[in-house]
């Protein structure tokens, strides 16, 4: 990563910083980085979706604790004041979520609430890990913060999308009516090293399918589109967006934009083996297309993705 | 109301019903209809924006008792099997719940959840009273249930609309998941006896202004439009609801739809003297449009409203 003029969490001094979700794929770059910058970090996971091995990375480190708990029913922190409370605890992909429809449902709005309550008690900031599926099926392309979304809140996915609504709609009362100095990020379909390989979303399916010689499943006709960004990234925007106060969401994400079709196309020049592919049928409620505009971001931290998705498959994969 | 051919809880046998916002205005009448037809009525009610005159109404009534409670915290029953639970807590009026954004939020969420697991421990039916606001500010007109809405996750506004959602996908959640025999309403607005006075919707506001001779405050030109349904409407439209097994949200609204301008003239004719306005600047996301489409209402519990706004507003203020 080049040096960069604005701030971020490089150049800031050491903080104490409180992250749910910390055994979690996001979560745990989140931990790396911090550490590796000076800072403090206390980490808390449940394991519904995280991984142990995620904790093991950091046991050691003299500057990392970690607590076990389901941030849900509280956050059980009781050591010094907090710089940050950063909320990344929620099972994040469709399978995932869908097995723990009601859990998902509670980490946004309890586990929200109760680091919202935590962040107060510290007077500390709070960053709310929102997603691009607050967007639902979008009708507005690229999808700039402005736009409203398009979820059905009754469907399957309403689990996932409806709790993160509700998790932003909950931030921002917190930060007009109590003061609490939030942030608000949503992630657009992020990958790297340490996603689960039963994550469930397209990246690590056809990865894991390609690395097996076996055929990659495509649902529908190959032609909706994703947008990767890859992890290094979105830790790079969330360091910076910490150093500036601005309140309202902020999309991070890779606008650079493949079709099912084009990403089968690139996973082959990635793997040097040629793939076949199998179709199935779309799941309901699927979006067609997801892609972030970005301008927001660049305005207010200069941000922008720079890897390439060729580039990020070999180092996620090691390829 | 005449005879209907259609099951309702007028033809049940009695019946165990707890309903949360018992000293709300919707919460009032259905406690007053369950118990004429015989039913025994558990009423919870923390008083946030309920009123002690709701519950006084049946304070001495044999089969009801009350529960002074926050349902976000907890529903401390611990009587009889229960046939239903009914959840209409919630501020529900932009002025009283932008005053409670937090505890708004909660009844939506924590709220709907005690009652989901109260309703679950008891294999009871659970009743979920949500709102028109699940629609925002829309882009299809009228609005059919299958419509997913247009609402700002991040305004004034969200701490109801998005706990509504949330609402609406933890019911959902908990039918697929765990088998409760759910029941979703979408209330559009209602009028009739025992509002609030301050209620700070725009029928309560228009008529107690004129009986004041005071103007009436219009909002932007006053031709956004709005559609009123009289009370007993909806709680006929309830009671038919709980006897037929569907699970997906229903509309239950007036589609008669009149612009501010036109609510005037009404207003005008009940009243019997001139009427004056004066006009203000519209609230941030204010919806343009509301009006419910009813066929779903009309094909599986055979409802139409029966009530116009005129015999409606003559009734609700005894003119």
């Amino acid at each position: 990563m080049p040096e960069t003029p604005v701030p971020s969490t490089a150049t800031s001094h050491p903080l104490r910083i409180l992250i749910t979700g910390s055994a979690g794929f996001v979560g745990s770059h989140l931990v790396e980085r911090f550490l590796n910058e000076g800072h403090t970090v206390i980490g808390v996971d449940n394991y519904i979706s995280g991984q142990v091995s995620n904790t093991d990375l950091f046991r050691d480190h003299p500057r990392f604790t970690f607590i076990e708990a389901d941030v849900s029913h509280g956050i059980p922190y009781t050591g010094e004041k907090l710089d940050w409370v950063m909320h990344f605890a929620s099972p994040a992909s469709p399978p995932h979520y869908q097995q723990f429809p009601v859990e998902t449902l509670m980490v946004g709005a309890q586990g929200t609430q109760n680091g919202l309550e935590l962040a107060h008690a510290h007077s500390a900031g709070f960053f709310l890990a929102s997603t691009s599926e607050v967007y639902g099926d979008p009708h507005v392309h690229p999808q700039p913060e402005t736009y409203w979304g398009n979820v059905n809140p009754i469907g399957v996915r309403s689990c996932y999308d409806e709790a993160k609504r509700y998790a932003e709609a909950i931030t921002m009362a917190y930060h007009r009516s109590r003061g609490v100095n939030t942030r608000i990020i949503r992630i657009f379909n992020t990958y790297g090293p340490r996603m689960r390989p039963d994550d469930g979303r397209v990246i690590t399916n056809f990865v894991h399918q390609a690395l097996r010689g076996e055929p990659l499943t495509v649902y529908g006709d190959g032609s909706q589109t994703r947008s990767f960004q890859y992890i290094d990234d979105l830790v790079e925007g969330i360091s910076r967006l910490m150093m500036v106060k601005y309140h309202d969401p902020v999309n991070l994400g890779n606008p650079d934009e493949f079709t099912m079709l084009e990403l089968v196309e690139v996973i082959q020049r990635v793997i040097g083996n040629n793939v076949e592919c199998v179709y199935y049928e779309i799941p309901l409620d699927d979006p067609r297309q997801r892609k972030p505009a970005i301008e927001k971001a660049k305005e207010i931290i200069d941000w922008v993705p720079e890897v390439s998705l060729l580039q990020g498959l070999k180092e996620a994969y090691k390829l």
